[in-house]
């Protein structure tokens, strides 16, 4: 029993942090945004079919802190500041000298970070007289945690959910659909990019670029309607940093600070939003964290994706971004961690890990349940399956520890609880689950798909 | 907005309490439980077929405070001490002058309040040598947490789920599974009273009496087997005593002290849980809370039973206690608060009610849904249904007080997480929700089929 530092570390509301972290202020060779059709950098107000003028800003923006408004603050109380755990159990399972510490993201609606930024961009839409937003869904926290947030504001919220997750995961359309969303299966009939995917393959199990593509057309043909995205974005990013803020003042509290910083990546905002407050210790405060992004070895985009300006979408609607990308005309495989399935990464991840400040790494679906598994049972939470990729490398990494007798500090984010993702357990557990990974004869094909530029 | 009083108020894990409340030292005239067939008072050594001797004493004991071993204590920090949490955005949303405080036990994997009992109960039956654990589910929330606790010490569990709620909550079976439980739909071919049920009925859907027969005979017919029982028992409730212990030291840390405690009552065990050392209170400390146990119309023990010795199960294998009752005959409709479905009460419980130390109310089950909506939008907790009976109360009370301009401060248990029922938020969302109350012709019929004693 280690008495020394509590399972749980706790900041009280006062101390919830003032700002978000702007790492665009220290990220000074990202490329711009180009419009699809011109090619040329994006000027702001090209935005605003879509987005309110506050987070064309954000998304812009060079300043460092960016004040969280008191409002969102007060609507984040009622689950932040989220706790710090030290996973004793997990440390005794594993008999690893290494102390291992997790934020815990799951305990909201959502069952995961994304309520983070859901509130900040539902807020900045009513502020600009927005009666309803539209958005995709890969595994549905995202989705959820639209829904949850467009209702405190009494607005609408219509979800476009990739079909394989909708199939996968139908508590997931129930409990948007209890907080009054509309939810779509997508591709649906409902917009021309839908039906434009329909007619070439009726039975397509959809993406989330092709999900985008329906959400974005939906704002941009309804003046009332604006668009709001779960990841990728600049802005999306801003507001998961509070998790990274929160951990560093939590560890501060109990004279800790991580030798390593892990976190799953799909489009990056958990990633980034636990990482980047570290990665600023790193570039300005002469910290040496390593810090690490999981992806799928089903959808590897950082470890075998080209740095390349490419769409964000199926159907060209959005800007093409300078991102680690697989080509956007990648059909993922129907893994089971639908939040890390998309082409490419954010535009801030994608600089950091092309400027060398972050590494990546690959992993096994198979090996990740079996690292969630030894989580649920020692920890008592069980995780989501993108999550549970940060638990298997946090894991690899405190046996490492084992091997070399070392007592690193590993900090990892648990983004979310898998409560609604119990059929992949079930896969699992019976032996069904199956590896993908990606066939490098591929990658050749989804690089021809980048846009020229 | 309420500044003075945090979102949540937390209590460090060397406030964990040391010792759980025993009820039976300040309840003076509970009858015996009786032998099913002799009809003469149980003897300890008799229920040692299914129960280790520390939970037989626990269950007969007469010492106030009873302590909590240290391991116990050690897996419970991994969970406990759970928040008290202020509900200021449920009473902005009410326009109540009440102060409403809620005791959240869903941060857990059982996502309820029944790991409090199923890690004690695994405790001690692991150190008797026992290795294999058989019990009965409801809602399957009783399920999961011994899934969980057996796991912890390497032990197995057999898991016997009400047919019904094994069809509406899939995913509950699936969760069990992944933590390594068997679990078999009740009634099942696999014990003879199981077979019994099925040759009169072979369409049953089963029923907690039912499920209870079936564990208790696979117990007492397998040497390293014993049963545990998640609700009903004094040691369940014991245990669950450290729910209104960590309240109470909760609300003392904001100067607070409730004027009215609330809780779901089934068999009673997060209602005792929270509402006993209130009880305490006022037997022995002059406090005049008003204590409120909580059931559905469909399944009205408390408020339409009769307070009589009944059978606990439907194959009498259990001992025969006083207790208020529908009659073990009753065959409950199928409403969605599955842990509200038994036909009597604790014995405890019922001593209480019967000696008019606590309230009871009943309430229908599209009402208890409309609370529990607009508690989720407003405290961003989706809740489980039984936990919504006791919502629906708290908030009747807050209005109340908005009407005659009273600051009361209620206290309410919020037993569980409603993520394995969004089937039943579904229903209610469409209008397919039906109320069902218990009819008055049929309470003479379940009474019929009461022991004479």
């Amino acid at each position: 029993m280690r008495k020394n530092v509590p399972y749980r570390v706790y900041l009280s509301e006062n101390e919830l942090p003032e700002s978000w972290y702007n790492i665009r202020a220290d990220l000074k060779n990202l490329s711009p945004y180009l419009n699809p059709q011109t090619k040329k950098p994006v000027a702001p107000d090209e935005m605003l079919a879509i987005f309110p003028e506050e987070l064309i800003k954000q998304e812009m923006s060079d300043e460092r802190y960016i004040p969280i408004p008191e409002e969102v603050r007060e609507l984040y109380r009622a689950f932040r500041p989220s706790p710090l755990c030290r996973a004793h159990n997990l440390e005794k399972l594993l008999d690893t000298p290494a102390r291992i510490y997790y934020k815990y993201e799951g305990n909201n609606p959502s069952g995961s970070h994304k309520l983070n930024t859901a509130i900040p961009q539902a807020y900045y839409n009513h502020k600009a007289g927005i009666k309803r937003l539209a958005t995709e869904t890969g595994a549905g926290q995202w989705g959820t945690a639209l829904s949850v947030a467009t209702q405190l504001f009494g607005m609408e919220c219509t979800v476009y959910m990739v079909k394989v997750s909708s199939l996968q995961k139908p508590y997931r359309k129930l409990l948007m659909e209890a907080y009054g969303a509309k939810v779509h299966p997508s591709p649906s009939n409902l917009t021309e990019a839908g039906r434009a995917v329909l007619s070439k393959d009726p039975d397509s199990m959809g993406s989330l670029g092709i999900a985008i593509s329906e959400a974005v057309e939906d704002a941009a043909t309804h003046g009332d309607t604006n668009y709001a995205l779960g990841s990728v974005l600049n802005h999306v990013i801003l507001h998961q940093t509070i998790i990274g803020l929160e951990a560093r003042k939590q560890m501060e509290k109990i004279d800790e600070y991580p030798d390593t910083v892990i976190a799953c990546c799909g489009g990056g905002s958990n990633f980034g939003g636990i990482a980047f407050p570290f990665l600023y210790d790193n570039l300005k405060e002469g910290k040496k964290t390593e810090i690490i992004a999981v992806e799928p070895a089903a959808c590897p985009t950082l470890t075998k994706g080209k740095f390349a300006y490419d769409y964000s979408d199926v159907a060209h609607l959005t800007p093409i971004v300078q991102m680690y990308t697989l080509g956007h005309g990648f059909m993922p495989p129907g893994i089971h961690a639908g939040g890390l399935r998309y082409h490419g990464d954010s535009a801030l991840v994608s600089q950091a890990y092309h400027e060398g400040l972050i590494g990546a790494r690959a992993v096994h679906q198979t090996d990740v349940f079996k690292a969630a598994i030894q989580f649920a049972k020692s920890e008592l939470i069980l995780p989501a399956p993108e999550s549970s990729h940060a638990i298997k490398v946090a894991i690899d990494e405190a046996l490492k520890c084992k091997e070399t007798g070392e007592s690193k500090s590993i900090l990892f984010c648990l983004s979310g609880h898998g409560n609604f993702d119990l059929k992949a357990y079930e896969e699992f557990t019976s032996g069904r689950l199956e590896d993908f990974e990606y066939p490098d004869e591929l990658l050749e094909e989804g690089f021809k798909t980048l846009p020229q530029v």
